[in-house]
């Protein structure tokens, strides 16, 4: 079987700041810790093939059991032990895109121990290691020679929380330089598990938004990614009620009271709902839809992906939202749904639509295949920008 | 046993966006998924009890073997399994600090699968959990209630490299405001199998910094964090020759043909040697000693933690800055060199030291305890930071 290196290096260099095709080949240099032992010549796990089948690989001569579960396939695979320990099973062809998998070793669900690029969260149950396949172009995803935004982390007092929390702004190119201008604001939030690091390093929102910047498919826009959590993620739940009702009305106070002020004192952002934006991802898109569709006052477009929502629960929650259909309308510039058809969140989706088209609120529901994944978000984020702020 | 949880949703939190104690007791509130399950109830693990003794656990009825190493002690220890199939180990007390540890189930190095505070980094060797034990109050690292710097991610072209990389920025409290205002600048590098984002994800940079500005301790100045491979992470040393000296080689290309210039025009930095500093850890502490000992026309204040040096090339490496000694310690105003007594490279830096004070080269070699971990790399930089400047 011909064997493609370059994919496998190519999906590590992504992740540490080589991002295309460089001019050292394998083999040229070694980046050795000088004095320090270098780690253990690690099993080349995955290794993607050039027709795109991926054999991944574990060293575990004490072992038992060592199997596979992916976002590219269903179910799991067993890996197969040959007489030196080595595990690997051999899987695809897979389609080019970032998936997550997991190997269980011996009953133990963890990490790919040779693969050093890793999603990580807010907490343990997503950890997962992350596959790229690649195809033969840049993905719209991928990092290109196309102009720079900038990714900006800050450290904020949140009053209404009573605690220092952090968030994420994206500024696209030019931001710095055209000091009179001022931008839209889209402000843009990860789901449970996550934090407010997701959207840049898992969603690779800036490099999506640099792309269709640079193909002039978009207007330009600062987007502000809080920490979407208004209690502590992993709170086990209270002995009644409760639960993400009381999550997002926390993170409402932080953001309506501490996050929006505190961009409109350091960014050059339009203050207007014309000029507001607002989305999210699972938790995130409930908190975006909820918070977003109850403050028609503060936001003119909206979105939910794969929006964690409660069927049976709209009536009340929207109550304001479909009570003048007419003026509502009006004042939305875009309410946009999106959700795959393999998401357990689909049903709750759909029936929302069924909602807002039963109370003749105008809307968009984007159907897709797909499950709940960062696949389908790049998708949506890629699909929804080019319509904001038109 | 007196359990105190709050120790270890710190630690989480911490990692997450939440930094300091919140309003939100546990068990207040769920951060559910909406529709999606919640992840299985993870085994509570790393727990630290009030006496900062710390139990490890691993549900993991079919292994045979789980074993613990970590930083915060010699060797290995074994854990023990229940009639459940749960495994556990206490450990400590424990100093308070953070520290990174890692499973080995069944032979397998992995992470801990219930804690999701990860060491990640550009191979997969030093994959690891972190545990966070807190003191009673603040640690120096530690986000607090004070005015906070920004982190900016920058992507850039490297002409020199034919490349796309990254590199990450400090900018001190109030530098958005101070427009007319020039600050001096600190090019700091990671080590190998880390990246551009290592001083601030694992380092606590900006957070050491701001509590040092806080406190009235140093001048404020611009931390300019690059992407510290000249040569792929992970790339295989080639049949003869190569290494290190390449890696530095082809990294000082891009750092001053490529990183500096980009830096000088985007940021309100001086441009002169009497305001610019070079300091790196480990390989990256290589790297700033060979780049800036023969760069004194840009560099004044140089230092290595826990340098990556090849004992016996210091003639040949250093030529030009001991040919003169009385010129060079005019033009350096700090030359500082530190390492743990349990580090590897420990040796190096004694002898490299010996070698400085032959050649009546003004240095300050500052021996602590300790081995070749962040542990002294954010305390070095806690004492180098107030020397800058001055």
């Amino acid at each position: 079987m011909l064997v493609v290196h370059v994919s496998v290096v190519l999906g590590l260099l992504a992740a540490s700041g080589w991002a295309q095709p460089v001019p050292n080949p394998p083999g040229r240099g070694q980046a050795g810790r000088g004095g320090l032992a270098n780690p253990p010549a690690a099993v080349r796990s995955p290794e993607v093939a050039a027709d795109h089948r991926v054999t991944f690989r574990l060293l575990a001569p004490k072992a038992t059991e060592v199997v596979l579960t992916g976002e590219f396939m269903d179910g799991e695979k067993s890996l197969q032990k040959d007489d030196k320990g080595l595990w690997s099973v051999t899987v695809g062809p897979i389609d080019p895109e970032i998936y997550y998998y997991n190997f269980t070793i011996d009953g133990v669900r963890t990490i790919d121990p040779g693969n050093p690029n890793l999603k990580t969260g807010s907490t343990a149950g997503t950890i997962a290691s992350v596959l790229e396949v690649r195809g033969d172009g840049p993905a719209f995803y991928d990092g290109q020679s196309v102009p720079h935004g900038e990714i900006h982390t800050h450290w904020y007092g949140s009053k209404s929380l009573n605690t220092l929390r952090r968030l994420t702004v994206y500024t696209p190119p030019g931001y710095d330089r055209n000091l009179q201008r001022r931008y839209p604001v889209l402000y843009l939030f990860h789901g449970a598990n996550a934090d407010e690091t997701a959207w840049t390093r898992l969603g690779h929102v800036n490099l999506i938004l640099d792309n269709l910047l640079a193909a002039d498919k978009m207007k330009p826009f600062v987007v502000v990614m809080p920490f979407g959590y208004g209690v502590p993620p992993g709170t086990p739940p209270p002995a009644a009620g409760g639960g993400l009702g009381d999550n997002t009305a926390q993170f409402s106070r932080d953001l309506l009271e501490d996050v929006i002020p505190f961009i409109q004192s350091q960014y050059r952002v339009y203050n207007d709902r014309d000029h507001r934006a607002i989305a999210g991802l699972s938790m995130g898109g409930g908190e975006a839809l909820n918070i977003g569709l109850n403050h028609l006052e503060l936001f003119s477009y909206v979105a939910g992906f794969s929006a964690a929502l409660r069927a049976g629960e709209f009536e009340k929650g929207f109550a304001s939202l479909v009570a003048n259909p007419q003026d509502t309308n009006r004042k939305l510039h875009l309410l946009w749904i999106g959700c795959g058809n393999k998401d357990s969140l689909f049903a709750a989706a759909k029936s929302f639509s069924g909602f807002l088209t039963e109370k003749n609120i105008k809307h968009t529901f984007r159907e897709s295949t797909g499950a709940h994944t960062w696949i389908n978000w790049r998708r949506y984020l890629n699909e929804f920008a080019p319509l904001l702020f038109r």
